[in-house]
This record gives structure tokens, C-alpha cells and sequence, in this order.
């Protein structure tokens, strides 16, 4: 299963709005396709985004019918916009767009243009790849015989092309011959745990539980979980960190408990330019990803919702960050 | 809108499992649909179950044919005992089966015997009206001009067949003229709160809006919640409270956010034989409930979930508790 393919002139994804029932892949023919992948969340998770980004564009990029590289550098940053404005709040998306727009300005014609921005998108995923295993090892050592690990979002190779960030911790750790037990969020609105760390749990044969949401303080509660290990879609200098709506409480819910809270995320989910978690961007969705599920209605209709994507936790809540250089404290 | 009314032969409620969607009248004719209808959540919320478990041991013997009064005692027990074996955690179904029990205990003969108990459930039904009405009025106290009240479950007229507990309490503040704004819990799994509290929100035209359980933590930590305010089924004589499954987690985080958390029941609701929280049955529901939501899949088949209705909040994370009596400390 690869969750994005770059076959040469088009880019290829499962579906993960799709996912468990229906494993599908698209092919995205252009950047426009790859946009609208990325922002319906056929293609979601801080790294697979990334990832997705950077061959969107590099797609873009080929499909530029000039030879004057002056001409291109103006219709590449209509492409490099068009996929910079589709998510606002994880890091990867927009370190990856850095990365290419820098590859493209050391181009000195169109051809060697086109040539280095394919060849930078296959370095980000390989370097994802390269990292996510490198997460997955040394987040494993955390992990001891017999612990419960409860895990919120989907943090698995869906997410992130490669080994998974906190699922892939999880997952390695099982590979390893460890013991374990997962307790599995459902993470509304979108059920991503329910859906895709589920579905990936069970391809690995790893022993888990879904709950839902609001049981994860319960379990800890009841000293039912010896870990928590979730992902990032940005961490600010002080160690604030963005991830999926709900992290924050489960943090909290760690601390008074006294169950460890890790953030497994590639050192690239930093953002040096950003001091606090309160200056980072948070999405709001679209409000009928909480009054539907899967296009049922059910909540009342003309009411109002609040739908924010993701919530910041404050360091102090964080017992460690695991990346692929190590195991860091805030 | 009548949640439960009581028709001399037979049962009438409204079954909230439809709601928001249809609003229909069900007519209970004997003592086994009233025990299925509280089962399968047709009528729930723990003062309404007791009420509708008063009518409907009433119902079933009413049924009883017998004029021998140790035979129909006989009966009777097993009525009240299909009654009791409904739904494990809320206090309010045991309280009315007793006070059935002893109403029964009473009768010198079958056609009085039939009478008192017909005449205690409406007492048992009066009793809750009146309770809700003041444990509204008294809470109303507590919520200020301009405030905004988060609140979990269902817990308004439809929970309690009277004014309701917490819901109660914000509908009063919103009729005496008090500008504030709700934030409701959808309440997974089953969605009370988009269902029902948000029916009966947009019915009283309350300002509010719908959240998932798991942004409740997001908008304390934003300092957008003044109070939050729910129901119980079943406070120990510590002040533990077992509620919906999610109350807990929401204290803790109205806890480290310093933001007061009231309790909203009847002193009914109050268990003088119970001393701790964890001593509290919690009833385990079925899987189904997390892995679909109506009718609809959202999980792989095949795995493993924990579905427990209640979680119990530790009285020190109670600011207080609403009853018709007045507002008193844990």
C-alpha cells in the first residue's frame, strides 16, 4: 500500500476519505487535482501532505507550455499558491513549498527547472520515508512489555508515506515482539482514528481498542494507559504544538494522571519563525463535518457549529518530543 | 411536547432515538415495551427513566390478573424486577422501583394495590416536575449577563420530563432575559447533544453551538466558557457523580482552565448507600454504538471497541451541586 506514487507524469493516492470500506487509488492528472486532493482530505496527515505538495507542484511545473524561464517562474507561482493555499495550519505543507521554490530558483532554464523540482519532490518523500522509520525506531524504546498506548488521529504510513509518526512508534514496537495494547481515538468530526488508524491496526495485527473521544480520560483515569503518543502538524520554538482537535484535552488529561504525553513528528514540524503556540494558524473546517457523518444529518438543521481543525498544547503538557534525531524534552 | 404521559391503560412517550429527524409518539400497551423502550434509549435520561420505569410497573400491573393478593404480589415482583434489570447506572430507576415497591407493600387487597401504584407514579412524576422546576430556578442564579455555558449530554425537558437539570438551569437564565451563548457536546456515541440538546435548544431559541466532545478543552483553554453545567445519574455520598461517558474529562479540563463546574440533578439523585465514585456500576453498552453511527459503519469490521456509558468525576473537580433544594459544595 503506498499511500502517494509518483509515476512520471501524474500522481497517484488512495482515497483516504474512502478508507475502511473502500480502498481506491486516484490518479491526479494536475496541480488543480492535487489541490482539491489535498484540500477534501483524500490525501491528509502533516507529512503526507507534504509529500502530495511537493509532486503537485513539480505536476504543475511540467504542464508550463513556455520555454522562457522568466515566463515559467511566473506560472510556477501560480502553481507553488495554488497548493500553498490549501491548508493553513500543518508545518510540512509549507516547508515543502519552501524547498521548491528554492529548487526552482537555482534553475537556470526551463528543462533543468522542471527536472530539479521532480527530482526535490522525490527527495522530500524520501527523506519522509528516511525519517518516519528513524521516528519509528527511536520512539520504540520508549515502549515497554505490556503497555497500553492510546493514540488520537491517524498518524500511520496513510499520513505520512512512510513508517507513521505516533502510529509508526506504535507499530514498530509491536514489529519488535513488544507486548502492547492500543486504545484507538475515533477522532471526530472526521473519524480519522475510527476509519484509518483502525484500518491500519488491523493490517498489522496490532492488539487495539476504539473509543471514543471523550472516553480517553476515563481510561487514564482508571490507570488503563501507560502512554499517550499522538503526532503535529506544527510545533512552535517554545514547544507549543498544533495537532488534531482533541489533543489538547487529552494532554491535560495525561498530566493529571501522570501518564506520559509524547509528540513522534520530523524535526521538520518546527517552525523556528513562530515563538507560541498562540501565533499559529488554526483551520476551521467546513460546518457540516459536525452536524453530518458520511452525509447523514444529525444534529437539527439551520443550527450552528464550531468546527476548528486542530488545538494547541501548550510544552508544559508534553513529556517528550520524538523525531528522527532522538528523543528531546521541551 | 409531553416526553412521557401516562394514559390510564397505556404509555405514551416520545421516541427520542428518532429525533432530531421525526418526532414520534410511541404508545407503550404493556410493561415489556416500557422495559425495551428504556433499554434501547426510546426514553432515557435518568430522571425520565425513572418516571417511565414508575409507569411502567404501574402498566404491568395493572396487567397482573389475578384478585389474590399474594399471587398478584408474586406478579408484581416480576414486573418491578424487568423494570430494575433495565439500565444498571442511573439512581433515579432504583429510587422509583422502590418507591413502587413500598407503595405496593402498602395495599390490603389487588384493586387498591393497582391504585397506589398507578397514584405513586404520578406522584413520582409530579415530584420530578416540581424538582426541575426549582433545581432550574436555582441554578438560573448562578449564570451571569453575557455568559457563555458548555454543557454535555441531554439533560433538558426531554431527559427529565420537566423543566430539565443543567439544560433547565440555561434554558430559566435565557427566559429571564439573560443574554448568553451555549456550547453544546454532540456527546458521542449516541449524539444527545446533537440530537436532542440542540432540538431543544433551537425549540427555546437559545443562542448556542454545536461542538464535538473533543473541542470542549479547546474553547476552556481560549477562555470562551464562563460555567459549565451538567446533569447526573448517580452522585456517591463523597460528592463522586457518575454522568455520560465525556463528564469527566470535561471537569478536569474546566478544573485546569478555572472554570466553575456545576452539577445539575435532584437530591433524588443522591445514593446515601454508595460512599465513593468507583464503587458506582458502569454500565458497558453495546459495540455497535461506536463503530456506527445510525446504521452507518465508520470502523473496519471486525475489531474490538470499549463502549461504557458513564464515567464518574471525583468530587474535587465539582464546584457545586445544583438540587431543588439550593446550590451546595461536595
Amino acid at each position: 500500500m503506498k499511500p502517494v506514487e509518483w509515476l512520471g507524469d501524474r500522481l497517484m493516492i488512495i482515497d483516504q476519505t474512502r478508507l475502511p470500506q473502500h480502498e481506491i487509488y486516484l490518479e491526479l492528472a494536475d496541480v488543480h487535482q492535487v489541490a482539491e486532493a489535498i484540500r477534501s482530505l483524500k490525501v491528509r496527515g502533516a507529512p503526507a501532505i507534504g509529500v502530495a505538495a511537493a509532486y503537485g507542484i513539480a505536476l504543475g511545473a511540467q504542464q508550463i507550455e513556455t520555454q522562457d524561464l522568466e515566463d515559467f517562474r511566473k506560472e510556477y507561482k501560480l502553481v507553488s499558491d495554488e497548493i500553498a493555499a490549501t491548508r493553513p495550519t500543518a508545518r510540512n505543507l509549507f516547508m515543502a513549498v519552501e524547498q521548491m521554490d528554492t529548487a526552482v530558483g537555482r534553475a537556470s532554464d526551463v528543462i533543468s527547472a522542471r527536472e530539479y523540482l521532480v527530482a526535490e519532490a522525490e527527495k522530500i518523500h524520501d527523506a519522509e520515508i528516511d525519517s518516519t522509520l528513524r521516528i519509528a525506531q527511536n520512539g520504540a524504546t520508549l515502549i515497554k512489555d505490556g503497555d497500553t498506548i492510546l493514540t488520537h488521529c491517524n498518524t500511520g504510513p496513510l499520513a505520512t508515506t512512510g513508517s507513521g509518526t505516533a502510529l509508526g512508534v506504535i507499530i514498530e514496537a509491536f514489529h519488535q515482539g513488544k507486548k502492547i495494547e492500543v486504545l484507538a481515538t475515533e477522532t471526530r468530526p472526521l473519524c480519522q482514528g475510527a476509519r484509518l488508524t483502525a484500518w491500519e491496526l488491523k493490517r498489522e495485527h496490532v492488539p487495539f481498542r476504539l473509543i471514543t473521544d471523550s472516553m480517553a480520560g476515563h481510561f487514564m483515569k482508571q490507570a488503563r494507559v501507560d502512554m499517550v503518543v499522538v503526532g503535529a502538524d506544527r510545533i512552535a520554538k517554545n514547544g507549543d504544538t498544533a495537532n488534531k482537535i482533541g489533543t489538547y484535552s487529552i494532554a491535560v488529561l495525561a498530566h493529571e494522571n501522570g501518564v506520559p504525553f509524547y509528540i513522534a513528528a520530523p524535526s521538520t514540524t518546527f517552525d523556528e519563525r513562530i515563538d507560541k503556540g498562540d501565533e499559529i494558524v488554526i483551520e476551521e473546517r467546513s460546518p457540516d463535518e459536525v452536524t453530518h457523518l458520511y452525509g447523514k444529518r444529525t444534529a437539527p438543521e439551520g443550527i450552528e457549529v464550531f468546527n476548528p481543525a486542530f488545538d494547541v498544547t501548550p510544552a508544559r503538557y508534553i513529556t517528550g518530543f520524538i523525531t528522527e534525531k532522538g528523543i528531546s524534552k521541551p
